[in-house]
C-alpha cells in the first residue's frame, strides 16, 4: 500500500480549486500528485451539494456542482495527475532546501518541489459528542459516526443520538435489525422530512424503537474498550443508563484544519495567511489557495480560488525550474497537451 | 442621441471581464451601464479571435472565444445591463463626493457611484501614417481609416495606402467606383489571399487602378481642410504627387489607452495601478480590473480578471450602499435573479 513517489507539485485537496491547480501547473509543464481525505474528487461540491446549481462561476449562467467538478477533472486530465484519495496528509517535512516530503495517513510519501494547499475549509469530520474518553470506543468501533454494514447491529442494543435526517433515516432502517433501539434527542421535534418523523413515532408506538426525548448524551461506560452503557440526562438533570453495544451519534459533519494546523504555517482565524501577489505562505515552497487561505480583501469565492491557483502555479514554476524563465503564451496560441 | 442616465456602476469595456463585472455587481443588487468603443460586445475575444478555442478558462476544457462571450452575456442578462456600444468614454468627472459622471463620444452622460474600468489593452484604433497635420483632413473625412459608404468615392480620385487584406479588399471594390484609384505599398508583395493579389494585378493591367510600388506615404497637401494631393516617396527618395480627393490608409488596428491616460489615474507602463486587495485606483470610486490593471504579481489571464471583477464589485458595494453591510450568501443558496 505505502509507497514513495516523486513529483513536481503536491496538491492537498481535490476540490474545484485543487483540480484547477493541476491544470495551471500542467500548462507550465509541472506534474502533480493530489491528495484528499474523501474517497472521491470534488471536495464539498461533490460531498455536500452535487445536484445544486452554482450561479457564480464565470462563463456558466448555471452549473451543478457535480458537472463543474467533471469539467475540471477533464480539463486537468491531459496532465495525468496522480490522485491519492481517502487519505489525509499527516505531515510535511523539508528534506533539503528544494524538496518537501508529504506523508499521508496511508503511509504514502511524496517528494516534491512545492506544495499547494487547496484544502477548502479543511477536512470533513463528524461532530462528536463532548464526552471525555470516547476515543477508546471509537477505536473498537462501538462508537461510530457512520454505518458501514448494517448487519453488524443484528441482535444488538443500539443507541442513536441526534435529531436530523441521518439520525432518523438510520433509526428507521435499524429498527428492523437491532434487538433494542434507542433514539436520543434533546428536543421532541425532529429536523427531518415530516413523513419520516411520522414513521419514527409510529415505530415507537409499535415498540420497534424507544424515543428518549428530551435527553442528551451524558456519559458512556464500558470495559475492555467495549461499550456497555450510554448514560443520558434531561433538562432536570435526571440521568438514565441505556444498555448499549453500540452508540451512533449523528450530529452532522463539520470541517476542521486537522494536521495542517501543526505545520508551522501562519494561521489567521483558521485560515492560512498568504502573500496575495503569489499565494506563498511563510514556508518557502508552500502555497495556499482557495477557501483555506486569507489575505487583505480575501473573498471566499470559487472564481477567486481559480485565479489564486494560477498565481501559485506561476510562482511555483520558479522552484520547479529554477534556471528557466517562463515564457508566457496565451492558451489560444499554445494549446493544451492532448 | 445624447442622453443623461443614472445608474449604480459604469463599466468601461464589454470584454469578458467587463461582462462578468455586470454579473458580480448584479449579484450584489447593483445596476450597470456598459460602454465599449466597438459596435459589439466581447472585446478582443469577438474582434480578434472569435473562433479560436481558449483552454484556460476554469471549468471549460476548451471553449471558443465567441461562446465564452455568449455565456457571459447570458450570465449577466438577468441584471438588465444597459449597453452603450460604438462609443468611447471621453471624460470622467466627479460631480460630488459620491457621484461620478462618465461622458461618451456620442455625448451620453452617465451618472454613477462607481466606475469599473475593464478596458483590456485599451481601445482599438487604426494605426495612422506618421504625417504631421493630418488631423484637419481626418476631420473633413478626406483622410479616412474605414469606409462607411462606398458611393462617396464615385467619380473621385482615391489613394489607398497599405498592403494587407483591408487595403487590397477595398482596392478591388473601389476600382469600379472611383474615377482614379492609386494603391500605395512599400513592397511589391501584398500580404493578402493570393487570389486577391492576382485580381489586384489584373486590374492594374486593365488600368482600373494604378499600383504605386514600392512607395510610402510622405506628405499630404490640400486647402480649406480638403485633401488635394498625396505625396509619396520611394527608397531612392524620389517623390511623386498623386492628385487625390481621398486618402484611405489601411495600416491595421492597434490598441491604446486613449482618453483613460488623461484621467489622473496612476499609470505604470500603460496599465492602471490598483490595490490588489480591492482593485481600487488612486481615485476613490474608480476601479480597474482585467488586463488593463497592474499590481505586484499580476497575471494577464482571463481567470484572474474574473476574480478581480468580484473583488471590485464587493468593494464598490460600500459606495452604492454606504449604510448597508453586505450579507454574504453562496450563489447556491441565494440563486440569481430570473
Amino acid at each position: 500500500m505505502s509507497n514513495i513517489y516523486e513529483t513536481d507539485i503536491v496538491i492537498i485537496g481535490a476540490g474545484p480549486v485543487g483540480l484547477f491547480s493541476i491544470f495551471e501547473c500542467g500548462m507550465m509543464n509541472m506534474k502533480c500528485h493530489v491528495i484528499d481525505t474523501l474517497d472521491f474528487i470534488g471536495g464539498q461540491c461533490n460531498a455536500l451539494y452535487p445536484e445544486k446549481p452554482i450561479y457564480d462561476i464565470a462563463g456558466f449562467p448555471s452549473i451543478s456542482a457535480k458537472d463543474l467538478i467533471e469539467n475540471l477533472e477533464k480539463q486537468a486530465e491531459p496532465y495525468k495527475p496522480v490522485y491519492h484519495l481517502g487519505q489525509q496528509v499527516v505531515s510535511i517535512n523539508k528534506e533539503d532546501e528544494t524538496t518537501w516530503v508529504a506523508e499521508t495517513s496511508k503511509g504514502n510519501k511524496i517528494k516534491c518541489k512545492a506544495i499547494i494547499i487547496a484544502a477548502g475549509c479543511g477536512a470533513f469530520g463528524p461532530n462528536k459528542p463532548p464526552i471525555e474518553g470516547i476515543e477508546v470506543y471509537e477505536k473498537s468501533g462501538t462508537i461510530n459516526y457512520l454505518v458501514n454494514k448494517k448487519d453488524e447491529f443484528k441482535g444488538k442494543n443500539v443507541v442513536i443520538a441526534g435529531g436530523g435526517d441521518s439520525a432518523v433515516d438510520w433509526a428507521l432502517i435499524l429498527s428492523d435489525i437491532a434487538e433494542k433501539l434507542y433514539v436520543v434527542h434533546r428536543r421532541p421535534k425532529f429536523r427531518c422530512a415530516p413523513e419520516n418523523s411520522d414513521k419514527l413515532h409510529a415505530l415507537a408506538k409499535e415498540n420497534k424503537l424507544e424515543l428518549i426525548i428530551p435527553y442528551q448524551l451524558h456519559d458512556v461506560k464500558g470495559s475492555n474498550g467495549k461499550l456497555e452503557y450510554v448514560s443520558v440526562k434531561n433538562f432536570d438533570n435526571e440521568i438514565k443508563d441505556l444498555k448499549a453495544d453500540y452508540l451512533l451519534p449523528f450530529y452532522g459533519l463539520s470541517m476542521e484544519l486537522g494536521p495542517i494546523a501543526n505545520w508551522g504555517l501562519g494561521i489567521d482565524n483558521k485560515n492560512i495567511s498568504v502573500d496575495p501577489s503569489n499565494m506563498t505562505t511563510n514556508e518557502e515552497g508552500i502555497y495556499a489557495v482557495g477557501d483555506i487561505n486569507t489575505y487583505s480583501g480575501k473573498l471566499k469565492l470559487i472564481v477567486c480560488g481559480f485565479s489564486e491557483a494560477a498565481m501559485a502555479a506561476h510562482n511555483a514554476y520558479n522552484r520547479v525550474y529554477p534556471d528557466k524563465a517562463y515564457h508566457f503564451e496565451y492558451s489560444t496560441t499554445k494549446g493544451v497537451k492532448t
